[in-house]
């Protein structure tokens, strides 16, 4: 196995500078794991959210998506669990159906704030945040979609509906504008981060979004951190059908223009014949690897069972994924 | 000046039971008063608010209105001031516009609670509310008037506007169900408090509605508590126009069908001739009050001067207020 551990015996691991990217619950999943090592943690978060109570709060009231952000928040808070319970309550009924509570607590207090950072600032803070949240950048971006067709398609909840329809894969992502800014605390936290951790999460819709922001893959590039992405257990419909480990990699590679990977973490877990065949009727097989295309790329793996089986869907397991990143590159063991 | 002290020498200020029924600006700006000398405060607050931000969830959700129960949670919060300001925050635009986010706090609790009195005591709980804050009742209560020329208006939003339409003045009013339930704690509360004070608070519409639940006026004849009405400074156009101290107190009497003030605590201040004229611009008197009218219905007077400007508005000053309060009922001098 491949190790490079980053801090000395001497060291605790509170030293080390976690920077994770992403955006969606798997963002939130390796945060609640990791939290439980360190507080060094900074999250990335993606803005190019529209869909759903996001999308909702984004067009009603022209603020930021506050839904991966809030999530983040959440799985990084320090509070009571009637308040976590809250946050993520959902309304059943009314103008406010679906809509989750968290996301007008953000939406509340971007209201009272100069800006969205001030309010994601202030939130954290009310809720006790160990680690600190960052929206990639304060600029709308809208994200859009080159299919294999030519076709474009506008706005990131549009994107898997349109692959879906028209049969025709994902080309390239780019967004708008194209120049967004980079938060300026997100630049700095790669720079100075120890492990930058991409993923897990949809790689077109959570992960390269923020790769997107110029400013942020330059620094991915830069940084002296150790550069990991964690690869998705299944394929998703409409925007990964078929892929394996290095087509997303591919992807992530491509859109940077640049190497912003050193080490990819498997999944070398299975899931029960039942729910595979349930995975397979929404058209979503477990990502397969091949060490040699992967190792083409330059790229070190870490291999794991990290699967983890809650409520019928196949999620990373919290604890395994990072206890696998604190024994590969932090602590000593 | 009568004297009433409730408590010994010998016993703190925090030991006597203070109990204050309400509803609305009025009962919110006596809690803030209260709280500096005691934790020992119960506010009694109404539910037959069907207007505003509260009538939206009221009807949208089919919960108990939210904003009166709101006011007094934040009244008396021990809480952040970030906190504060979020739960006071207005939407501005949008779907929300005008909602309270405070409002939308106790309805996502009502989500999550058994019923709306668990919601009302964690929030009460998360914002480290000193004291308790009551729903009169769980029933879901409609107001209605009748008027002097025997129109009868149904919802409490709707009573100013007819008063001022048919400039026919309020005869009654009454709740249905009649037999709304008191909630039995804030039966107990009255029960077992030294001091219950009601008001201010707008006549009509925050503090009779609360004695025509029959146990909370039939507690509030028996309780041995000191019973004190706080009367209005101003009169409220659609509700008390024209109407003198005993007026107030009649109107309360008389939907009471008992005897359940002791004492009134009536302004002697006045407020400057330019407020004067906005005020009767908007057909509001500063509330006179004959003392020997009061005399007969057996009732004492305790006097000052409350008047506090603030926004151009006229309230109740809750320093002077509470202190009076305290002075003439509970401390030593």
């Amino acid at each position: 196995m491949f190790r490079q551990k980053i801090i000395d015996y001497d060291k605790s691991i509170d030293e080390a500078k976690i920077v994770v990217i992403g955006g969606g619950t798997g963002l939130s999943t390796i945060l609640r794991g990791l939290k439980v090592f360190t507080n060094n943690i900074t999250a990335i978060v993606t803005v190019a959210d529209d869909g759903g109570g996001s999308g909702v709060l984004r067009h009603d009231l022209g603020m930021l998506p506050p839904g991966d952000i809030r999530n983040c928040i959440l799985a990084l808070a320090d509070t009571e669990p009637v308040m976590e319970e809250l946050l993520q309550y959902r309304f059943k009924e009314g103008i406010l159906k679906n809509q989750s509570f968290g996301n007008l607590f953000l939406a509340a207090m971007d209201g009272i704030s100069e800006n969205f950072m001030e309010a994601v600032k202030k939130m954290s803070y009310v809720l006790a945040v160990k680690g600190k949240v960052l929206p990639v950048s304060l600029d709308k971006i809208t994200l859009k979609a080159k299919l294999k067709n030519g076709q474009i398609v506008s706005g990131e909840s549009n994107i898997p509906k349109a692959v879906i329809d028209s049969r025709s894969g994902i080309d390239s992502v780019f967004i708008e504008p194209k120049n967004a800014k980079a938060l300026y605390e997100a630049v700095i936290a790669i720079r100075e981060a120890d492990i930058v951790i991409l993923g897990p999460g949809s790689l077109y819709t959570s992960i390269i979004p923020n790769i997107l922001v110029n400013e942020i893959s330059d620094e991915l590039y830069k940084t002296k951190a150790v550069k990991v992405y964690i690869s998705n257990i299944m394929t998703q419909r409409g925007e990964t059908d078929g892929y394996n480990v290095s087509e997303h990699i591919n992807a992530i590679l491509n859109h940077a223009g640049k190497d912003i990977i050193d080490y990819v973490i498997v999944n070398t877990g299975t899931i029960d014949k039942g729910l595979e065949k349930r995975y397979l009727e929404e058209e979503s097989l477990i990502v397969n690897f091949c060490e040699k295309a992967i190792n083409n790329l330059n790229i070190k793996i870490i291999k794991g069972d990290f699967v983890k089986v809650k409520d019928e869907h196949v999620r990373h397991d919290a604890d395994k994924l990072s206890s696998v990143i604190m024994k590969n590159f932090i602590s000593i063991d």
